[in-house]
């Protein structure tokens, strides 16, 4: 999975059949940098089943992890990428990255 | 899934047979910086089954998402890249990428 | 899938037993940039069953559309991307990649 | 698999239900350059089943891998990593990355 | 599949219990550019069922056609990487990356 950010919504008249009715959400990766938390310039879009909102920080699982959160075993899920956690917090606390 | 920026279309003569009659993409990648939608630099080829056109903003999917969008829970579909949504808008808003 | 241009071939006497008499080409991945076509400088390792020759223009699928290129529908082949499409040509025109 | 330096863990509330009670790190992948090890700016959120923590250096696996890791060959696991190893030591010595 | 060079193996003591008893190798994955053969910056972890040694080069599969390296068809496999070719020559020879 990775960690990113809710930048909205996105909206479409003309899809796949079976994505009506889901709501898809642009989401920034970002990462830990020595100088903290920065976008890595990837947007996703992903699905959401959890009530995210824009500017919350959330975690994205890919490929059959996120089918599975839409339909546990389904075979014919067709995202890829859905929000599966809003994060609370983390304990990153002030571990450098590379120990010496 | 992406959001990418159609740039036209591939064709083949010498391709596998599975692919013939397909309508294939070019889609250039994009990401939301705080200057406005830039290219990433990624260009996918994409099957397309919702006629999507030159310059449309769209998203794509992958893997067995994209096959799904073929035909659903199909496990020998040969895609691994296809549009599912031809995008009309975004609610990005002003949100900034990390809050501080 | 994505784009790139054949570099050559790669020789192996040591390898998988299921992978003996399969042609395996070095791919250089390419994206379509304001300035004409580039190599990302990504290579991939990839089967060929269209008899691809040096400097080709290809597109290579990835994963199981990789396998389903070799075995339709086989669960147990080794590769991970295969050739499946020799490129004559595309209509990206003189798109930009970014409306305004 | 790729190699990285756990950071710490993820807490979250509002998530899958399937993802109750599961540790989820952050891991910074690692590559290792003339000049050291270093981090590629790349984050995971990866489960952890081993007992990882901060500051480990661990081998996450992603895809069905990662989900084998939790439940062999289930088919509707969650997560997409998983911490797989956690390192002693590697025998990298001095071996230049390009032989000339 | 990418092409690499083996830096060296991995040992760990604490891992997970199916992965017992196999030879993990990190790889650095290479490209071809016009000034030769250069690293990326991206390390792999890859099983080893070929015995490569430090600094031979590579050939790495991915996901399924990983797990299908070790075990043929196989659905509960936890590596997503492994060592297939241990490569002999290629034939690139002197193609310019872009024909014009």
């Amino acid at each position: 999975m990775i960690r990113g950010r809710v930048l909205g919504e996105v909206w479409a008249t003309r899809k796949a059949p079976r994505l009506a009715g889901k709501k898809m959400l642009l989401v920034a990766e970002t990462c830990m940098l020595p100088q903290g938390e920065q976008p890595t310039g990837r947007v996703i879009v992903a699905m959401d089943l959890l009530d995210a909102g824009r500017g919350d920080e959330v975690v994205v699982a890919f490929g059959s992890g996120a089918r599975n959160a839409e339909v546990p075993g389904s075979r014919d899920v067709l995202v890829d990428a859905s929000v599966v956690q809003i994060i609370d917090g983390t304990s990153t606390g002030s571990t450098p990255l590379i120990s010496s």
